[in-house]
């Protein structure tokens, strides 16, 4: 196994930006969404996520410098306009390239937070980090279906956003064993995979919390 | 015609405010909110788009230094208190006033961007800028409408956000001819009310896109 | 009377994030979401308000630098999923922890504010401390409802967000007697405590605001 180099990163970029802005358009043209505001819940979906981590680390939205995530969003748009009718077959596909860019989110999150440093100047603790590749990876999703009004199904449904949890655990517990951090980041993104694909595969679920009556 | 003077600006920024603000109480009125809730509401619609706006600029919200934005917030709520039988009769002045709004804020949320630096130090992209002219006219009715707990009326209905876009689009040819900024900021302003008003006129609004089935 | 020290605070700190947590948890429990979207629930519902307040300050959010808040969110799954058949009864206390939370929250966000300055390196002004304030107190709770896709309850029920705003005046009073910043904090952490209080044993609330027709 190589190291990837940064165009295998750059795939992964882009599937999975586009996997994540299709799922936003699908569901908004479920509720009858004009085009306008299909690609709004698309970018949304894709860019959410990343866009409140920065915000919450002080730095500029990503998206702002670089207009590689509103075209691939507006690729995404053009997708599902032309292969409508093919999406459902391609469901398997899909799922592969959101499970892909939610591992390269959660990684991409984790160490941009570990980059960072607070208004005061230290750096974060692991755990923020860790919080921080979670809300990379699965935040785009929750404001998507704020948008669409509907609740967020990563609170509901298999195991989502847990698995970027776990893999930033994975990654946490490579540090303490001194793995060069690309070492560390291959192996979390993995884990992300992993946990998602057999969540996924056996219906894992967390257990529904019991309401008072 | 005359460059607008500052009192011109105020005068449109004060309209515009009230504007916004009505449509956020009407709305929260229609879901019997209380004073404090339709307050709110009304507030979020005027100074939502551009405190987002200045979140990703890494500016500090522009109402909060100054008690202008508050204040047209709580005229507007005393304003449908006291005509509320007769705010119907005046929908046509709201819409104008409304239009008025979204083209000022569409402009100053463009050209505050322009003076603005990324947290690198460098200039946003032209693109970013008209994004968030978007963001600062259109924004406050998505928050309005995720308050409310309704699907975002933009991303349904005639021509809105878009005429923003389109705004910052004739902006950008504007200064292509190297016109000064104010020459820039009048033709971008009036493009917006334009398109807006044969948006409305002749019922003009994006294709719906179309679901999987 | 004497100075509440450290650890007063400290225990208002610990009561409070715990009421908020377990309100956002409940809620969560009725909308059957699954153990890891109660959490998220809860945790927003704690520290939503104060990272609304830190991202409009342009300072790092509270809670990424001290594990305390997530701990207490936690604490509260956990006391939820125990207690379950006797939240019911605790009903009284909660309540009580949770008017405590939002004293302590409304003090220490308008200090915070006024402990800030601008982008421009100047101060803000004491009315938007006494709004910091009650955002810090009453934003948790609107993002909660936006997440379980409910309008918010603070826009309709009795005075919750208002008992904020009045305490903050309050403060404000204070210091205009020049009161030292600590007896201006436990007065207005009494007001509020006291507004709320009444506000529910009056079933005091604002006039629902009058529809157009």
């Amino acid at each position: 196994m190589t190291i990837p180099n940064i165009d295998l990163i750059q795939v992964f970029d882009f599937v999975g930006t586009l996997a994540f802005a299709i799922s936003g358009i699908r569901l908004a043209s479920a509720k009858h969404f004009d085009l306008f505001g299909a690609y709004v819940v698309g970018v949304t979906t894709a860019i959410g996520g990343g866009t409140m981590r920065d915000i919450m680390l002080g730095q500029t939205p990503f998206w702002m410098t670089n207009p590689f995530y509103l075209s691939c969003s507006a690729i995404a748009l053009l997708w599902v306009i032309v292969f409508r009718k093919l999406l459902v077959r391609q469901n398997n596909t899909w799922f592969l390239f959101d499970t892909i860019g939610l591992a390269l989110f959660t990684v991409t999150g984790l160490e941009k937070t570990l980059m960072c440093t607070t208004a005061d100047g230290g750096a974060y603790p692991f755990w923020a980090a860790i919080i921080m590749g979670a809300i990379t990876g699965a935040g785009g999703g929750v404001l998507r279906d704020v948008f669409i009004n509907e609740e967020p199904l990563i609170f509901r449904k298999e195991i989502y956003a847990l698995a970027c949890v776990l893999g930033g655990g994975v990654y946490y517990i490579c540090t303490l064993f001194s793995l060069p951090s690309e070492m560390c980041a291959i192996i979390c993104g993995i884990s992300v995979v992993v946990i998602r694909l057999l969540a996924v595969k056996f219906k894992l679920g967390l257990p529904i919390i019991k309401g008072e009556e």
